[in-house]
């Protein structure tokens, strides 16, 4: 395949949209999440995140790329507040409520009412779950990293529980994605199902 | 769907394989891509990323998370050293030989040789890309950030040059990746094909 270069002089010189979508998409696929926080007044937030990253299993910890927050960021400044947050993956049947939280409402208005998804609260924490994603991980903060280059922050927090249905489990510990539906997110806005999938096994020097 | 409660507890009193199976499978579908880097005696070095993440699109930034270096990290060495590495996604052709770069060789042996991937040189930095990736980037180390939590890194890079066909970028700027033929990684080991996508419109507040 014939390759071209594109300089970092040509890639900042794209029209603003255009080199958005290029960018974006460099990335390839990427996790599609929900994240769920919830303010002082009670008043709970969503929104669609595509990139939520695992950091360690020992302890228990995940994280995501949040962005400047020059401009409001309720699910900054809730996790800020309460310190808890919630990740809930994003399937077939929720992906178009769940990109609609991305629409700019009025502050003070709950994404959960203005979409029509149906929250889930459990006794641990008050940061609210999407209660049809197939399962759910409470987190609380416990590390963030402002990133100088451009202001955006890696967000890190420890699980503290997952709520998830016994028979997404297999008996060495996965979970069976393919059964839970969840999508794959490349650049902004779209969500694709993943196909047929190979695990390999641990790989040896083969000489 | 009955969904049941994990508590911290349960999931750090799992079985260390099962722990690390299910906590990774918690952040869902992940970019797959090898990461190409070259040391000060120009010995290559290649190893298998699903923790690519976007960082922002102006600048334009890529980062990704690398584990501890208590053992060695010859990714994290070489970048130090040298300043540049690559991304090079994987696709379903060549998912068994990037697999194959996590296997522990000696130290100076190449995973290129040892995988039979073929190197592909630019004029503008030192570090190897993959020939057969369907497009690749060529960054040069921006910032680290020290997760105080596990010791794991977010290591960015900014893009200095892309390698793609024109005929995979669409007029509005997007990457063609289902022609790409990308793959998309579960897991730790789990590389799926990435069936129909649907790309959402802009959210607007239909309020």
């Amino acid at each position: 395949m014939d390759k071209n270069r594109l300089s970092l002089e040509m890639i900042l010189s794209m029209e603003r949209n255009h080199r958005r979508n290029f960018i974006n998409d460099l990335s390839s696929f990427k996790s599609a999440n929900l994240i769920g926080t919830v303010n002082f007044d009670g008043i709970t937030n969503l929104a669609v995140f595509n990139s939520v990253v695992h950091i360690g299993a020992n302890p228990p910890l995940m994280g995501f790329i949040l962005r400047p927050t020059v401009v409001a960021r309720q699910t900054y400044d809730n996790i800020k507040a309460t310190g808890y947050f919630t990740i809930n993956p994003i399937t077939e049947k929720l992906r178009d409520r769940a990109h609609q939280t991305s629409a700019k409402y009025p502050e003070g208005i709950s994404e959960f009412i203005m979409t029509g998804i149906k929250p889930e609260f459990s006794k641990s924490h008050p940061a609210p779950y999407v209660a049809e994603s197939p399962f759910k991980i409470g987190l609380k903060i416990e590390e963030e990293q402002l990133i100088k280059a451009n202001g955006c922050r890696l967000i890190i927090g420890r699980i503290i529980e997952v709520l998830i249905d016994d028979k997404l489990i297999t008996p060495d510990g996965h979970i069976d994605l393919k059964k839970s539906k969840v999508l794959t997110i490349s650049g902004l806005d779209t969500y694709s199902v993943v196909g047929k999938g190979q695990q390999l096994e641990y790989a040896r020097p083969d000489c």
